[in-house]
């Protein structure tokens, strides 16, 4: 069947699954569960499937924007089909596959991935397989839902499989701003001023005869969506709220200057609070993942404009895009993670960032990766590029978890993804600690007092005092006591003493 | 006295030093022994010291570029007149001092300083003390020897002080470009696009009526100058060159693309042995600090243009520049810190970065700043800056140190400065490992094969192993045993098992 906008034929999953090969690369869009491939990849795991029940291997590397949806990650894991996988991801199935040594995993900064695509510090992507809304017999590919790296994954590989989904369909042109930065020495300056500054196209330009494959599809993005803010983190949003307001209040912190928020439910509890708040002025996001809570500022007119490497919403919110495609097209820009995470434009328009830590330490460390220091959690995604670069860094936990056994807040960290020369303020149900400018000691005593748990505090000065007694009283560390809560925990099942 | 080109009163450096006063936080030039007030901080120092000895508390915050000569920064710690520290140092009095408690020191990006003290996110500089080789009456002032943060000192602080120093005198006019970046939300892109372009002005205003006091002085820095490169440099240089032309024979570098080599005689001999290479075509600078193997790629043809924060000379290599201040004013930029350590421009011009690590981890983590986790050395400066943001960042450090009783490839780095996620390439005197796109077992295995000494290969392997068997095997690592090295090392004066 001929595609009615392209000459290009259309497909089963199962038909355009044979162009990919063991040992194959595959460059893929989705950006979490937004915007990646649904069919092909099932097919692929099916084929991977029945070669391993011939003997023969079959495992290919894959490469996306970051975490995607169980129809791509999943399937492909759950048949043992994933020999390496960068540069993020957050499937369980995936995850268990990096911890058991089976899937190698290369952890990222988001925005380096598609310069090291391009530059060849990664093995070349054979097969851009990608979810699209329209393409065109010239080789014009619109993306869906999210940008990720697509555009330089399209770019590179020999051999295209595109997914023609219909169900956004081609009212989603026009949301995209696509741009890549030219390769050494001819590099020039990213021309984006404001967070919805359009500096590109709003298509990928590929060599047509590199197409292999259209699937035609009609599938909504598979997004769990968020759980309504518990009472946890919407006091850590209100700390944060308060805070900013102060700021203002000091005249260091302009109302233009763009938020950042990482993904999950304290983020979106923070902007929820913002579109809630009849004094809030609108405000401008520049991030990675839009999600519901954009929406929600869009509906209580507290949005300037959103920029983004993907939009993830929950099936209502599909449903409110969906009806509003066109009204909402001056609101929304979703960009390749190269340009949504770049430094030098988080540098550039002041963002504030807020970013969840897995656990961090009193001198001010955070850990975003690893439990105990060695199982991967999902990745370092784009909190890097955004910490080191924002006007103001924030990162925000609960102080403890598991019922109170763990304390976030430990005198080391067990993996180190921010130093303590990137961080600023922490937040924690408990309160928040701004410690910017603050050497070690005091940034200790700033962040137990304020963040730590009451029934953490006595222990973790207990530490420190020790380490001013014995150590360097400018990093107070004792190495034989570093992990001490760690390691009770592994004894014990509790951090408590 | 009237200066000959300026309508400002000439005095003596204690005269000016009468201008500052206990509780003062000094915005001061200086980055590396180059461009640092050279008299009137001793005649503080003396000032301090006269209070003390009434029973009088006098201390002062300093700010500087990085570290700066004995004359600043080690007589005022000497004299006890230091509460605090920014954002680098590497004084052995300011070191103790630190270490000890009595200078609370904040260990900062250099990127970040000026910036941070224009927002007033640090405590706002009240005396500029800055050395200079003219001073207009309209109040512009021309820089000497470093750039470093002195034009935010200059334009945030009340009150104005000036070593004029006749020793380059004001032949070093035109070497400097000064460029401060807008204020949030009107930043523009600083439109910098190769290593040689001038964006800024020559000199930095400020209002002539905050001028205070104007000293005349006519010393040389106190550089000590680098010692001619060991064996062991000269074959960690010669596994960076060899890496580095086999990168350009596979396509992946371009000629270029400019260097950034940080402070030290590794990598002196690095430049140096490009220098001394008759293939070597001619190479640009785009770094922190110029060094004389800079002067030496000049005189060997081999310097299309040098950019950086300061000229850090030998006093031969002094000579020679002043010598010849006019016949190599195209060849030299001096910026401010902001500028030569901008994250956005680095990753822009595609830098390759090659600095000193303390230690590394098998991971690929490095330890750029504290002894045993606890004693600070110097501070990470712009280290952080480059890494994250090079197109080839490098890591370079001899395998052992203390004759052998030291591995500097340990099971994991005492503190982070720079994580797995920033670095690619590390050399010692055994090789290279090359660890772009690995996972962190992957990586492991090229590190301890490539660059660990052989006599720690079997104690890394065991460690590695060990991880595998018990815990995750996406990063293996045994908390347990993560510091048996340095505990070993504390215990019984080696690392040795």
């Amino acid at each position: 069947m001929l595609n009615a906008s392209t000459a290009f034929q259309t497909m089963t999953a199962e038909e355009a699954a044979e162009f990919i090969h063991h040992g194959d690369v595959i460059g893929a869009s989705g950006f979490t569960p937004s915007g990646y491939p649904k069919v092909i990849p099932g097919a692929l795991a099916a084929r991977a499937t029945r070669w391993h029940e011939d003997g023969k291997p079959f495992r290919v590397s894959l490469y996306t924007g970051a975490s995607t949806g169980d129809e791509l990650d999943g399937v492909l894991a759950r048949a043992h089909a994933l020999s390496r996988r960068l540069p993020y991801q957050s499937n369980p199935d995936v995850r268990a596959g990096i911890n058991a040594g089976e899937i190698e995993f290369t952890d990222m900064h988001l925005s380096h991935v598609a310069q090291m695509v391009r530059w060849g510090f990664l093995p070349k992507p054979t097969v851009a397989l990608v979810e699209a809304v329209d393409v065109t017999a010239d080789g014009r590919i619109y993306l869906s839902a999210s940008g990720g790296a697509s555009a330089s994954y399209l770019q590179t590989a020999d051999r295209i499989l595109i997914e023609l989904n219909s169900f956004y369909g081609r009212g989603l042109k026009g949301y995209h701003d696509v741009y890549i930065p030219e390769d050494m020495p001819h590099r020039q300056t990213i021309p984006l001023l404001h967070s919805g500054d359009r500096i590109g196209t709003d298509y990928v330009q590929v060599d047509p005869s590199k197409i292999k494959a259209i699937v035609e599809t009609n599938l909504a993005d598979r997004s769990g969506g968020f759980r309504e803010p518990d009472q946890e983190s919407k006091t850590i949003a209100a700390h944060i709220l308060a805070f900013l307001k102060q700021e203002r209040k000091l005249g260091r912190l302009h109302s233009e200057q763009p938020y950042q928020s990482g993904v999950g439910n304290v983020a979106n509890a923070v902007l929820g609070s913002m579109a809630a708040d009849p004094a809030q002025e609108p405000v401008s996001i520049y991030t990675e993942v839009m999600q519901d809570s954009v929406i929600e500022l869009l509906l209580h007119d507290k949005l300037v404009v959103a920029s983004g490497a993907a939009m993830t919403l929950s099936p209502a919110c599909q449903l409110q895009w969906k009806a509003n495609m066109d009204a909402w097209r001056n609101k929304f820009v979703i960009r390749q993670m190269e340009i949504s995470n770049s430094p030098g434009i988080a540098r550039r328009l002041g963002i504030i960032a807020m970013n969840t830590a897995l656990e961090l330490d009193i001198f001010g460390n955070v850990n975003s990766t690893h439990v105990m220091g060695t199982k991967m959690m999902n990745g370092i995604g784009g909190s890097g590029d955004f910490t080191r670069n924002a006007f103001l860094p924030i990162f925000m936990t609960p102080s403890t978890a598991k019922g109170g056994a763990i304390s976030s807040i430990v005198p080391m960290v067990t993996h180190v993804d921010h130093t303590e020369h990137d961080t600023m303020i922490f937040v924690t149900e408990q309160g928040l600690a701004d410690v910017r400018g603050m050497g070690p000691e005091r940034r200790a005593r700033e962040i137990i007092e304020k963040c730590a748990h009451p029934d953490f505090r006595p222990l973790l000065l207990d530490y420190l005092e020790a380490g001013l007694r014995s150590g360097s009283r400018h990093t107070p560390v004792t190495l034989s006591r570093a992990f001490e809560f760690h390691n009770r925990f592994l004894e014990t099942g509790s951090m408590q003493y």
